[in-house]
């Protein structure tokens, strides 16, 4: 076992404070990671708070996390010490059904185990990345190609993924029109990497605040949806649409702004049913999906894609004595785009 | 002009009685068909009675409609006298748009042209298939394979292309589990297509009832879902779900019952909004779908698949006289599974 300073909750409601916490000792399969960034993601927040759900305290959260292998187990064949690497939102899964055995670890039938508050193999809690070290079996271990700057990286374990994952499935490309909503942590990794792709990006938010930042991750257009007729602006106008937003919208509002055959992807859930009329949905042929992270496999291809495009998150560096005020700001959408904790502090 | 018999509604109220109608001069694009059989759908029934919006009366309804070509106009290439062909929900659009110049003529950003109570392209009302005679544009002609039975085509030109479209769009085919919810007009052909398409088909209907029609067509399991835990026993089950049931279900329900990456099509929509649960898409990568008949050339694709595989509709043919009849049994439920008017009888 391995004793590592962390940063985590004792309550649902105290603030974080420096802790330490256990890491099993490091199997024939494990590999030991140097964290040194982890970024904050607002599943962070509602997970610790216990808002999803009563976890178990301490509990220390985080599951956007890059560092360098310092040891690997005696079976470990896929990375190596000094190695570049990331975890994200899951370090592992049953291995034996059909989604795992597809390659779908993410889809897991047993449920995979999520990198923080959640039953790991050995039936301890899992912590996360708000931490100097974490073992990982080497199987949910990502490698970082060394042109993604390491600071920024982060981010990409859940955000860039979550994003990557449905604009690659639904087809964004040369010749389509892609719309983000909200350009958050996760929207603005949509614009850049739907850029990337080749689409034509439109973001839609609620005011004009980001519209300069839209342009300039490559976005054409920007519409702020809050004002009057916006939405009827672009009626019939995209083949895709990602939303990252989780607060209650207008679900048929938005259907009427994509073309024929287009298809509403949302990464974020609101905690209400939504109502649709399937009319919106008929009417056009048009889909609305939802998407979860993405396969480990397509998490890498992710990575490979970000670095051969030279895209990477925007972000905010800060010391773990900063997380809680980081935590105040991400509630009030006060940041471009991403905080990452640099670890060395903690 | 050319006068025409017909049966008819000639208010939202009265039962449809017979009169005549008058089909335009055939054009140089025309085809003017000699109908022998038309199909009755749901759909003639809430436009008859206006239940979809008010209408203009005298209206006649049917846009499932088999027969052959008595005329041709000067520019004609597709379709020769003699020729068996069919007419199906629509009958003209605009040409020019980009669905049209896809070949999407039902997705046409002007609106179709629909077979009965829309305006033509002369100003005059649409009037469907429950007549003698009509007089179609030929790219709106499909050719009827010999190998179909004359009597069982019509209620392919509706039931058959609504369902064959999303089975074929959203992948149903050898090793994939498709399920049908509700076994009516649409999900009996529904049930005949898939099976066709070498899916695996399982009949998801409130009741028993129909359990051996089911098998009869080639499904290999029923679910009688008005009992206990029905839809438990299928949780994650399906990779397609064809929904041909207009009432308000349970969606997040039906959505349980898809595997990871599955997709739940409605093809018919209650008058009320659905809500669903994000949530229930995210978990699963799951797509909820609409789906509005098909094109002309996907259209005459189902034709020739369905002649290529031997399967038509059940039907149950009616003189003129018993359209009133039959539209109660249909409200009832009471027909296996499609009434054909003989328009001898006209």
């Amino acid at each position: 076992m391995l004793t590592v300073n962390a940063y985590g909750a004792t309550s649902a409601t105290a603030p974080l404070v420096p802790l330490t916490i256990e890491r099993r000792d490091v199997g024939p399969n494990d590999v030991l990671i140097a964290i040194r960034y982890a970024g904050i993601c607002h599943s962070d927040i509602h997970t610790v708070r216990g808002e999803w759900g009563p976890i178990a305290y301490p509990q220390v959260v985080g599951h956007e996390i890059v560092g360098e292998v310092v040891e690997v187990g005696s079976d470990v064949t896929k990375h190596a010490v000094g190695d570049r690497v990331g975890v994200g939102c899951m370090v592992n899964s049953c291995g034996e059904c059909d989604a795992c055995l597809a390659g779908d670890e993410h889809m897991c039938a047993k449920g995979n185990t999520q990198t923080y508050a959640s039953v790991d193999r050995d039936g301890t809690i899992t912590q996360g990345g708000y931490s100097t070290h974490v073992v990982v079996d080497e199987d949910f271990v990502l490698k970082v190609p060394e042109s993604i700057p390491y600071e920024q990286a982060a981010p990409l374990l859940c955000a860039g993924i979550t994003t990557y994952s449905p604009l690659a499935r639904w087809g964004a490309g040369p010749g389509k029109r892609v719309a983000v909503v909200g350009m958050g942590g996760l929207g603005h990794m949509a614009v850049k990497i739907a850029v990337a792709m080749g689409a034509d990006v439109t973001v839609l938010s609620r005011t004009a605040s980001k519209r300069d930042d839209a342009l300039a991750f490559g976005a054409t257009a920007h519409v702020a949806t809050g004002e009057e007729g916006a939405l009827e602006s672009v009626r019939g106008s995209f083949d895709l649409i990602i939303n990252t937003v989780s607060a209650k919208l207008d679900i048929d509002a938005y259907l009427a702004t994509l073309r024929p055959f287009g298809t509403l992807v949302n990464v974020g859930a609101p905690p209400e049913a939504l109502p649709v009329q399937v009319f919106s949905l008929i009417m056009g042929n048009k889909a609305f999906v939802g998407s979860n992270i993405g396969s480990i496999r397509e998490t890498q291809e992710m990575l490979d894609f970000c670095a051969e495009h030279g895209i990477a998150p925007e972000t905010e560096l800060i010391s773990a004595d900063r997380i809680n005020e980081a935590y105040e700001r991400v509630l009030a959408s006060d940041v471009r785009y991403r905080f990452v904790i640099d670890t060395a502090t903690l």
